[in-house]
């Protein structure tokens, strides 16, 4: 990480994140206490809650005075910005920090000093302010969204459930609010129901309230408790046009997580039905199609260990990095290359390919013209001729022997077929490929085939 | 496949799978009678039941014992792992053997034994446990999903459906519970509308909790039947909460699925539409858009047949195997090859494609640069000349003749103009495959030569 | 078309599809009436109906008669198989024969034949049998989704709109019959609000029945009509069941038409917005940035006129034929072409491509190494030099004239700048393909120079 | 832009946009009154309101003069066309000329002058015919969709708020017509619930209308208002046959946009995924993993300044002055091409590329065969020589150095190893581009030639 100037936090910081997930969970309670409080204002009066919210502002005025000190990112450069005054002037610039102080005023507090002269209300919805907070949230899940260290459908569902549960609460808390409110309260869609309400616990009010809440977010509506007054059926509408929105959200999300997660069986589903339908269609034999079914259900298995086009996308150094960390070891186990240069075997394993093969496939067949040769890695194979249609087991190749170097080196057709045993990986040469690298050391090329007359 | 230790099951063997499929069935009877027990008391103490449950739990004991003797697949080789100790030690390591043993255990019997002096509900709750062989289900989904002897479109609707009649009838027997657990049972749900159902037909009462939970379920609400007191009323809330997520699961899964089906459907389209627009577009006459059109729809067709794309990522060794199998005869009845060597035809055949052409196309024209020759699987062609604009017949060609070898072997432009009288399928040889595979093979041109020259 | 035997009809006659298209319209009068005559038992022994009912049953007779001489494509060889015995074979093998012959049976007659005896219920249950006739307008409808001169759009919401209509009135259907056939017909969802409804006309039926339908299919459940008995609990969960299925499907159907129509906007928008980016990121100059953005959207609107990869995928035979009616004359009207063979022209054709260019941009570029050349088609073009930086127009160039072949005769830099001055059309001839064609045709090579020469 | 003829107007003409703009804003008082002043006849014959709906009706008169004005694109030549006569005869020819004509005939001020004789309604029902002057909100949705200064997301979202709102005040308003119209206004949604609705303020009406509206329409009906008589139930069945596909379309139009939203964040996950994937499978060390992780991060981040993809779909003359704009001053500022002609140095940024790297990368490792040598453009990187395993600083890159040019002109195994110390962009020109190059200018070989001994 680049040196940052003194009292400079870096914004990924392991501390200051720490501080950060603490400061969510103290927006979930503002989240939860803002129209609570609004709502139920006996509560809200009650000398433990006043002390809770104080605490929780003053870790909020601290958070402010904390983003003085934090770099940033300067969007054009990607390099970290230090300097105290081009952080301190971002910040106040932006409609964040009017904002920021704005949710962190006291106002419960100056309500009761004020003498409880002013309309309480009033206070109430200022205390909504706090709401301005929530934008935490979702930079949080935002930025979970892209670690792909949390499940992507998990951290999506989960943001569902908490936006939910928001919109749940705080239209529970409007609802009960209005009814408390009311100057007729028998007319009201809870004192149409339970006329006593007001006597009655904070929790029935608040279960009711929920219950009529959910049974219109989820477009059940009974009809057991409905909108009664004019100003209620108001509320209702927006409510309901919030709703068809917000239950569109949620189905569209869903939507898009299992049409995410069903691609990869499909994707899979759709390679077998091809090869399947194919070879049905030209009638091959069935020995045919089940080397291919095999492979297409080993490549699907062994997808993480190929990715050809992840590799492509990487930049050249890098990619040669990881092929020499790959394949180093397996060409100087190799009998071919023993004694060869370092600087020959790094170029020749720049353009080395590993390849699985599902068991009883010919790798090499006899008498085809050699374009590849072949250094095993795991697995064994078996070397066969064929002579008048009869095969013959000519030899077993284990982990670091090789496969089809006769034919490559002397050009002439295959002479063995070679087929797997089971399960395997092997590297391929390119024929070109090496041919162009011993072109290339000369020396080399002799003592390559100074070791494959040894061989022989 | 491969061959295991004595004792050792292979987890795809015939018979286990077959064992398998049996518990399914037997997890479909838990998962109907281990809510209903708990709503329904009076069934659940009868001896009949008793006993089933008994049996049940039986199958379930010795499929624990099995499953120290089922290898299993090792997840980073790919291969099956057959040791006894390993096989026990992975087992027991998992949640899953305290789980499959928990929920064995016969919980009815324990508490008839225990004089039913503990409290019944517990007992029945813990009969709960028995829920955890659903993950059975879940996993035998997943195998279907995979499958494609089964359609997908199938597996995932009748899965589906599947959870949701769980799903409802799990809602329904709580619902039922809850009434009937109440202490003053007149205010709830089922109360309210009949009020003596305690003393009614288990029918009744099942059937109304149904039909309570499907229209909440989908959101129908009818309002006939509703949370009548405050802990039904938080069970609704719950219960619309799962709604919510569950509604948005099964469109999403639908849409997914018509999303999937209508693809195929509209890539058709989306290609006729776009040759049909080039067409008027450019005005070309309409006997090239006719053919245009033709090719678009025989290509459809015949997508099974083609699929140049699923060859390229079959290994080269299972590919040629292929192109073997296709083409070897073809190229055999052709009396160009005559008394050709295997190699030479081995050779020629790994570049062959196969290729459809509706009827009425110029598959060759006369003049043109010789590029490509064919030969005829099947249908029938026409060899034209073109004279001052009169077109003349000069033969017909049928399977095994060839067309437009004679541009190729002379490199001059092709003399003669071949169209398909029918739909046709020819295999089509490139002039530089051809020319690079006679170069390897000198003494087989010449025979090429010879066989061409008898032709004529 | 190919030649069918005597007394044989091909299946694309179009007499036989407009024979097929009248069916469809009987099939919807089957499909309405069906569920309306068992539940409206009244209308459906009026002289009126049971005539009607004959009629069309006769005319389902007859197409039973004419599916033996209707030929069928075989669906491996693709082609028409029009003998007598295996048309007839294969319509009596398939199930749909027996079920042709069940859902033409008169049950109504024989109904009144059998002297009303019977139970008229099984009849009317029999009479359902007639909804097997849908499968055409799903034939049909299948038919219609793939036909391009049909939108996609209005075919999936007609057929969803058919489908839910059907829905509708068979379950409203339903719905009466139970209503009405109920002992204690006051205990129904019908009979608890219109009491008398036996009596009423059988409007007001249907319209209740209808309107109770689609507020449980919908899941509004106002509440005000809800099933009262248990057994039509049971029919409702079952409904409610279905309708869940079927909203998601409609759902589903809409989600893909949206999905399907906003991919083009999007591809668009996202391609716009990426050129957009760079500019603004790289800090391109603004004239450049125009250029980009006009050629992007020059290419949106142009995008049938090019599509290199539908062209791609054609046979080669029919490429170029297209090319070639395209390009042709435009070659002929060129100078440098004068009085060049048909042979060298034709083969110059076959890799010229069309490109178009907005207004203002720089075709060629002075001293730039010559690549290609151009002939205008469409639009005008200027031809400038640059000495000293400042710009001097040299020409204007019209259809018929070309650009850059100086450079790429002479193989020098090119001379001129070329830049368009309205949106314009040109073919481009690439300096590779040029001289290649050359080196095939000394002669015409000589007489190209000798015309260039002339034109000078 | 062209030039057009005099008294012509262009179609993008900024003051003809305005005037378009203007006409929608009538065109939403349209759209709130047509229905309202049917539904609500005592407002409807205010003075006030027949004089607003005069002069709007005045405006688009003005608008239906205009249009002869304005010169339209010709979709086959994207040409605009500014001849008065087609102009003209294109306008009335279209169905759109009558139906403009008709929506602006003033039926409100026709009815006053009648005397007031003819039935109301009949007018009423006329002025709907206004609503066809919504078009020109569907053209302008459209036209801002495709608008990349507006984001697709809110356009789409905005779109659906203003037709759900007009959706809602339409049935609405012919909800309370049909409840004021009714003969016997007892049984009716409305006056059920107000008896004397009709007594009443026009707000309450039209609250009630919304909530019922709304309450059908989001499916949650709750029941307290629902259709009474059987002209209600016809009207509330076409209501819920409408919902049904407009709630899907809703639903299916914010699926739309949440997948198109989510495609972005999933594309970086599943690289990020693939290539942690790959990492772990193949036990790739530590430092290697951090590496392609950071990598594919930055690619991210800086995906707006590479895009080859979207450059090469560019036509080449734009594409180079990109090029050319970018990397023309890199080259100049490079030691290697002091005084090399401009020529040359077109030529030789013609292929260029700008590549990123994130820190600590290897970009040129010691000993590998050159391929491409590099222009430092922003960032420091470090030479470095291994000896004996032992890493030594050689020296560090700042912008305008250059990074292995030894190997390339040479034609030897590079000398040095060059890592990135910061994140940092260079140029690369590939070896092969630039020995083509120098071979096409002999003498300007000579002189990099030159540059580079003097360097040394």
């Amino acid at each position: 990480f680049p040196q940052l100037k003194k009292n400079i936090i870096a914004p990924f910081d392991r501390r200051y994140r720490r501080w950060q997930i603490f400061l969510v969970l103290l927006v979930a309670y503002s989240a939860w206490a803002s129209p609570f409080m609004l709502a139920f204002e006996k509560v809200a009066t009650t000398n433990a809650i006043i002390i809770i919210d104080l605490v929780v502002d003053g870790f909020f005025t601290i958070d402010i005075v904390f983003t003085f000190f934090v770099a940033y990112l300067d969007e054009s450069t990607y390099l970290l910005v230090d300097e105290h005054k081009k952080i301190a002037s971002r910040y106040l610039m932006t409609p964040g920090f009017a904002l920021d102080v704005a949710s962190t005023l006291p106002f419960q507090l100056m309500y009761i000093i004020s003498g409880k002269n002013i309309n309480r209300t009033v206070f109430g919805m200022l205390s909504l302010l706090r709401l301005w907070r929530l934008r935490r949230v979702s930079e949080m899940f935002a930025r979970l969204e892209k670690d792909i260290r949390f499940s992507y459908f998990w951290t999506r569902s989960v943001k569902l459930i908490v936006v939910m549960l928001f919109v749940l609460h705080s239209t529970a808390c409007l609802h009960y609010w209005m009814a408390y409110h009311d100057q007729l309260s028998k007319k009201t869609w809870l004192g149409d129901l339970v006329p006593n309400f007001k006597e009655q616990s904070i929790w029935l009010g608040y279960i009711y309230a929920i219950y009529f809440s959910i049974s219109t977010l989820t477009t059940v509506g009974y009809g057991d408790l409905h909108a009664e007054n004019t100003s209620e059926k108001i509320f209702g509408i927006f409510i309901m046009l919030f709703n068809i929105g917000f239950t569109s959200y949620i189905i569209g999300n869903i939507t898009n997580l299992i049409v995410h997660e069903a691609t990869r069986t499909s994707v899979m589903r759709d390679n077998s039905n091809e090869v399947s339908r194919y070879a049905r269609k030209n009638r091959l034999p069935t020995i045919l199609r089940a080397q291919m079914m095999q492979h297409v259900q080993l490549k699907l298995k062994t997808v993480e260990l190929q990715q050809e086009e992840m590799l492509a996308n990487l930049p050249k150094a890098i990619r040669l990095n990881i092929t020499r960390h790959l394949f180093q070891q397996t060409v100087e186990s190799a009998y071919l290359f023993k004694g060869v240069s370092e600087k020959f075997k790094t170029h020749l394993v720049d353009e080395m390919q590993a390849e699985y093969f599902p068991s009883k496939v010919n790798i090499i067949q006899q008498m085809e013209i050699p374009a590849d040769f072949y250094i095993v890695v795991t697995g064994e194979l078996e070397v066969l001729t064929n002579e008048d249609g009869i095969e013959k087991l000519w030899s077993n190749l284990h982990p670091a022997d090789m496969a089809g170097e006769i034919g490559v080196i002397f050009n002439i057709p295959q002479p063995f077929t070679v087929r797997s045993k089971s399960i395997c990986q092997v590297v391929r040469i390119g024929n070109s490929h090496f041919s162009q690298t011993v072109e290339l050391h000369i020396e080399e090329g002799k003592m390559i085939l100074s070791n494959f007359l040894q061989f022989l």
